[in-house]
């Protein structure tokens, strides 16, 4: 049920005619309240989109109606008048909803640099409004997909109320969130400040480590919308588990669908100084491409792993670095352990335990291979 | 000639058997005098391999006399066993030559994580000797080759002296070198602190500007020796652009051989506050998987270019940076510009000029496309 899953949620997903296929576009998901407190985590790219300016300034205020989303055109680097593109889009929305056009978040995802065609986006806009749902969750999730293969919802079911979503991302996942977009919702209580505090640390055990090429969008929105209409005010630490565990459901679906991947590879560092360090080491071994390379051809070359892990400045002893691939501790001491042979690659499920030897901290940081199907899609993506 | 143009300098190439291809893979540069000056570079990374320890130990005194590299082997992440190896092949190249262990430098690449059959390495080194001559440079840079297709070799003559060199590498290039080693020889007298200092600036506007995958090696080494055969004492400045040429001769020829490359792509970052800023920006274009995939489909994506430069700290302002591609500038002021379809694509050089339109510093960053030969060769490397 997406998105449509809590109480008090309406949503919509139609064919504007962005996409050259005909496929489903433009997504819509209203609030109908009593409250409409939200929160959200924008892109840190400094060439931040349309919509995510726009989507700040509505943000500002802890306060959403409503959500316009399209898939089809990223609407970024089209200058001052992209951005009269989304204002017009929120202002139109507004208007068909009666509401305020500040009252209405903006998200597109896309093709940089090119213009959105705005006769077709608004009256999307109007037909999505005419067929706005109870039930319609799935619909809107399935018109935010770009190379998505699937569409990818959650719902979180608690104590007298749910959390629902959709997401959508199928490349460009890096820290900070990268192409991908994220509806939340909930029929919980909570307010402004509690929400956005929630928000933030479920993002950032989630969405914030999976790092599938190292590429950091332009328009990556994660919003989350609460109305309150079942009721229930659970505290601060309930409002963090559920949407941790709504993040951690979509960000292992986004994963999954990565961008021509073979594998889904979990790197975790132990043994560290401190978090940001086995951080710090699992995002260079996650941004190698000759490891990615190594992983997609079944090979494994820890050799790679600790070639990554030393270009780091995190704290270790090279000669009491271990690591340990799918079972098999392959070197010990920064040298020679098991044989590789016996390490089987052949699944699609890869873990690399690294322990630093440093400390007692750790971090998982999940990742895709880098496949032939990857540089295929890339290659192939505005042309 | 490479490492045999220079007066004074005696090399080999054989096969020792390292290789399963029965290719050569045992390289020996001998300096015959009369002086025996010499400075390096080595990999930044902190896990250098075994090789690399044992030369920083030999170039601490400001002296070398042989130089003996493999391939079929990089000897790294090998504990203290393989240190032994590297300080044992020392042993046996200054036994047969009549010098002692500290006037050797060694040097060693291939797979991570393997020991060096030394039986067979210590034989090569003993064949090497034997064959000796002033016109086998060419068979030393051959013997150093591993996923190259061709050797590397440069000679800048200049009044009365002259550089010779040999590379190898055609992959992993990233900043700080990497899986490359280089050996230059000059028959001119320079002191060891200035051959030093001439050294570390010609590779920091050549090797450490070409940045093909990011990733850097265990091995990386770049040597010069000079022996003052030719009575010529160059000035300073002189040898710096000298080194410099010779330098920059071969980076652009490991560009041209990068693993798998189709696209040899020179990044100019203009309009820099800094020279470390316009660095900056480029490294991140040069690492951009999404950028260099679509360089691969000759895809003049310049939204990537945009994404690439927004993850950094470098100083501009969004609405005035503009990109050029081969000559077309596609985003004026952070937007829209001229056509995309107007950029041709199809030849092997790119040139992406940025003007980040803050200060009047510049610099370039070379690098590669990301094709899907490149995953093809990397996925099948160690297996």
């Amino acid at each position: 049920m997406s998105t449509t899953a809590p109480r008090g949620f309406r949503a919509a997903g139609v064919a504007a005619g962005l996409k050259s296929t005909g496929a489903h576009d433009l997504a819509l998901v209203v609030n109908d309240g009593p409250d409409d407190t939200a929160a959200a985590v924008f892109t840190t790219n400094r060439f931040p989109a349309a919509p995510v300016q726009w989507s700040r300034q509505v943000l500002s205020g802890g306060r959403v109606r409503a959500v316009v989303l399209n898939s089809g055109g990223a609407n970024a680097c089209t200058g001052p008048e992209g951005f009269g593109d989304t204002h017009a889009t929120a202002e139109h929305a507004a208007k068909e909803l009666d509401l305020g056009a500040i009252d209405v978040a903006v998200c597109s995802t896309g093709l940089i640099g090119v213009r959105l065609p705005m006769d077709r986006l608004t009256a999307g806009v109007t037909a999505a409004v005419a067929v706005l749902s109870e039930d319609g969750g799935p619909d809107a999730a399935r018109a935010i997909m770009t190379t998505d293969s699937v569409p990818k919802t959650t719902v979180v079911e608690r104590d007298g109320w749910t959390v629902g979503g959709m997401a959508k991302g199928a490349g460009m996942l890096a820290p900070s969130l990268a192409t991908m977009l994220v509806v939340l919702t909930t029929d919980a209580q909570v307010p402004a400040d509690v929400l956005q505090a929630a928000l933030k640390q479920a993002t950032a055990v989630s969405f914030e480590r999976v790092d599938s090429d190292g590429c950091l969008s332009t328009n990556d929105t994660v919003l989350v919308l609460a109305n309150g209409a079942g009721g229930v005010t659970p505290s601060a630490a309930e409002v963090v588990e559920a949407l941790t565990a709504a993040c951690t459901d979509l960000a292992m679906q986004l994963l999954a669908d990565a961008e021509g991947s073979t594998k889904d590879i979990a790197i975790t560092v132990r043994g560290a100084a401190s978090v940001t360090d086995a951080l710090t080491a699992g995002r260079a071994c996650a941004r190698n491409n000759l490891l990615k390379t190594a992983l997609f051809g079944n090979d494994p070359n820890w050799g790679r792993v600790l070639a990554a892990i030393g270009t780091t400045d995190a704290a270790f002893a090279p000669d009491r670095v271990d690591v340990t691939i799918n079972g098999v501790t392959v070197c010990r001491g920064g040298a020679i352990g098991d044989p590789r042979e016996g390490v089987d690659l052949t699944g699609r499920a890869i873990s690399i335990d690294v322990d630093l030897g440093a400390g007692s901290e750790q971090a998982t940081i999940w990742t895709n291979d880098l496949s032939i199907a990857y540089v295929h899609e890339n290659s192939a993506y505005s042309t």
